[in-house]
């Protein structure tokens, strides 16, 4: 019975493992907000279905509820007032153990119909879901509906197209067929039946609660796996909404809605359990390195797939466009107020300075026309607005608070006034600069609008700091401008030996922190910034077993 | 320089990767000692390069050498007295991690050209590693043949085949082209490096020391990393010839053949330093439960692939060839005398006997039947000798004798002479029978020619118990005899439930206990006996990294 849906969405399959395989520009879903794509409607349709959640009970009939919870606290001030079901989480877990065969049962095509037909109406959903991101994390409008809306369907594509790549390769039977010389050959009939390996929890952050959760939602469903979201506790809302379409699809198509659960827990505790239950196989998390270590030290039932704080910079030798670096550096420290696991913390430029098109320019320079580059960018408030978004936690505001202990300042966090929310908490990004010998100022993520200009003694002794900081820190992201090839490669090199992504030279449209789903590898799993990459072969095939039963024919 | 090798081995390469598609009988390597194979001289000529090893130092040319080590001894009763260099761990890693940058620039194609180049070198040398693993092991000629030779040689192969085609999954480069309506469209060119994750320990076990390595000597290597070889200390001659071999064909080639690395390590903490050393990866490990929990607790920097221990178990409803079945068990409790990690050890039968072609056979009578079965098998001293072996460790010597302790004695074991080897330890099987309660006799691995008949109250206590076995004590083989298709069905269930490779109704030449390369997964990874399977895209995937470069065109 779920043939249709394979059949219906096989063309958006194929050509996502096509894309996989190509690793050129390709999307499922559109990333920009067009009318042609959503509908006429669709902007104020999805404002509607948002502030229909607003003061309410979230509908969502999961077993072993106990109570209603929910605080979440919009960076824009906005009062959202929803409230989630508390359910006890061993009949949270029992009702996916229920959920698991059924779901094992309809095989890897059955599941990918099924998960491709859940992206379709997340993606119809975009906008709705795209309010609920922006208000529950700060980020700008533009940016919580690509990142929450499209960008994370399509991260959640990449792994059903993963996980069917893997599965799709396993025969569901073989003739086994041995000669015996004159007597009559042994033969076999082999059955290959794909398991999920158990309950699967995925564990969100605050920041990107549906692009950081997708990948490893999905991976897990589609590979045979009931998965459990726990949500960050200030963005419930966008995960609530995927779990929702998640078990409404699972119920239209008579398939147990316990395969997706929604694990509000107001208590540490409560995760902590779920983590390191049993019956759990493996736990997606995003978020602070601390848990992160946690879980893997004490799920040893389970396989943890985690991406923990970094320490991502750039090493500035050389340019042969200053003023595009500097724009380009200074639009990726501002988008989104430096809040991406992605953003350049440290900019490492030799004492000696740099040569650019516009001649030497010292190091002093190098900092000052940086700052002078964010300033810019960030001069028109309409702009600032939409680069900057508002700031998402507590923590982070304090950091930008007590940042300027950390170095010398070259420009300061501002405070700005929202025009449209009168309680957001808006900051422009601090930039400070320091001596790469004073390492306990830059050499740990100060998550947020704060970043470090490094000087270090020469190029050479940056690109050994990069290396270092990768290995010892991590990093999601390096980046380097030279104009000098042995430079480059010698980056090159160094991003091999400690497995981190590289951008060489932006100075256009690309950012950094940008990373596209089918092309870019969101991580290594290569250094202590995460041990997963979204999503590669590693990502899915871990996921699931093969059972086989064999007799003679 | 590689790409030679490649094309010359690259037919066998394809026929390999489409093997593992079909999963049919197919085979590299010729499992028959035949003259047309491996030409008229190839017996002779093995035995005679076995024995130029015996009281020899090993010729290895390995760094960090503080002396020389060896003690192994035959169950044959041989004197083997080969020495073999012992090597400072921290050295070995030193070579490790030097040898590493320039096997991974030789890239997958050129990694599995030089590998598919060491197999069919390792295949040459066939009856040679046979000696050498039928007197470290005590297996018989014919399975230190098959299984130390070819049917190791397809495993490796099995593993390189898969390690080639994830990675060959991945672009080398991309180009990236975004479209940006009226503006010109951003445009990168990507690459995709793959990188190993670091050096890789590959732990030996004493009774199969190389069908149980080489997936991991040749995943590891396959995807990138240098290997270190810690074998067993009664079974270090088959690993030091096979990294002698690797090494050999890595200098032919300009390589460094720090890539492979013999760690003959007498004392339990080199090889504790070895698996816990920062800068290993991956510790793939055969033996014990409790050294293997040990490596799975400690080894937190790396990945732990781990087969121990499990109680294998089959289930006896009803056959329509008694005879037949009782054969087929009684080879498979023979079989190198129950040393095989997939030898059956719990044939659970109902209380109340079972239907047969024979008619009604009673709980009781299926027990001595079985018995006879074994005792008719080997009552002829020359198929005694080629199905037993000799025992390969004191430890199983001494469960052998402590065995009547356990339950009911159906046959005891007895001690047989062997007519070429006079200090050669031979045993027959002992076969107990006890009751289901009585779990603590049966319900832990009992390694050796030691099987239980046990008596459940009915067929579905029997099912219930068979799945227990396996999700708490693993399992590497299951089986079930019956005629029924609702039992069948139901045990298939278990199977899947508890994730444990299931044969049903072996009658004929096919045995519980063989497990086919490119056909038979080895293991689910599903269960405690085994948290990977040999070999499939989980063993492969995690072991190496992609890392990305990109910048503007």
């Amino acid at each position: 019975m779920h043939q249709p849906l394979f059949d219906k969405h096989k063309h958006t399959l194929e050509r996502a493992v096509q894309a996989l395989a190509e690793r050129g520009h390709w999307s499922a879903y559109n990333e920009l907000p067009s009318p042609r794509t959503y509908g006429e409607d669709a902007l104020a349709a999805g404002k509607r279905a948002f502030e229909a959640h607003l003061g309410k009970a979230f509908a969502l009939d999961q077993p072993g509820r106990t109570g209603m919870h929910g605080d979440e606290r919009s960076p824009y001030g906005v009062n959202l007032g929803v409230s989630y079901p508390v359910c006890e989480p061993e009949q949270l877990i029992e009702a996916s153990l229920k959920a698991m065969p059924s779901w094992q049962r309809i095989g890897a095509q059955g599941r990918a119909g099924v998960l491709l037909e859940v992206l379709e109406r997340l993606n119809l959903r975009s906008f709705e879901i795209a309010h609920a991101v922006m208000m529950t994390t700060g980020q700008a409008w533009m940016m919580a509906f690509q990142a929450g809306g499209p960008h994370a369907q399509d991260r959640g594509l990449e792994a059903v197209a993963c996980a069917w790549r893997e599965q799709s390769a396993i025969p569901a039977e073989a003739t086994w067929e041995k000669p015996q010389g004159k007597n009559a050959a042994l033969r076999m009939r082999k059955q290959f039946e794909i398991v999920g390996r158990g309950v699967a929890l995925v564990i969100g952050c605050g920041t990107f609660p549906t692009w950081n959760t997708y990948p490893g939602v999905f991976a897990a469903l589609a590979t045979g796996n009931p998965v459990i979201v726990k949500p960050h506790g200030n963005a419930i809302l966008p995960a609530a909404i995927t779990v929702s379409v998640i078990r409404e699809v699972l119920i239209e198509h008579g398939l147990d809605p316990g395969a997706a659960l929604l694990a509000v827990a107001p208590r540490r505790s409560a995760t902590q359990y779920l983590a390191t239950h049993q019956d759990v196989k493996s736990v997606d998390f995003t978020g602070s390195t601390p848990f992160g270590h946690w879980l893997i030290d004490h799920c040893k039932q389970a396989q943890v797939y985690a991406e923990l704080a970094g320490v991502n910079h750039v090493v500035v030798d050389s340019t042969e466009a200053y003023r595009a670096m500097l724009k380009n550096l200074a639009f990726s420290l501002s988008l989104y107020s430096g809040q991406m696991c992605t953003t350049t913390q440290v900019i490492i430029v030799p004492a000696t300075g740099i040569e650019t098109d516009e001649g030497h320019k010292p190091f002093e320079q190098v900092a000052s026309d940086l700052g002078a580059a964010i300033a810019e960018l960030l001069a028109d408030p309409k702009t600032a607005h939409a680069v900057l978004g508002a700031i998402q936690s507590d923590d982070t505001l304090r950091r930008i608070d007590e940042a300027h202990q950390h170095g010398e300042v070259v420009i300061s966090s501002r405070a700005l006034e929202h025009p449209e929310f009168a309680g957001a908490r808006v900051r422009t990004p601090t930039l400070l600069w320091c001596d790469a010998t004073d390492e306990k100022a830059y050499m740990e993520e100060r998550f947020g609008p704060i970043s470090f200009v490094v000087r270090a003694p020469d190029t050479r002794a940056a690109i050994a700091l990069s290396e270092r900081i990768t290995r010892e820190h991590g990093a999601l992201t390096a980046g380097v401008y030279s104009n000098r090839p042995d430079v480059v490669e010698a980056v090159v090199q160094a991003s091999l030996r400690s497995k981190v992504a590289l951008s060489i030279n932006l100075t256009g449209g690309v950012f950094i922190n940008q990373s596209a789903a089918f092309s870019d590898y969101h991580g290594t799993g290569g250094n202590p910034s995460a041990n997963a990459a979204y999503a590669d072969a590693a990502f899915v095939a871990n996921r699931f077993r093969v059972v086989q039963r064999r007799s003679h024919v």
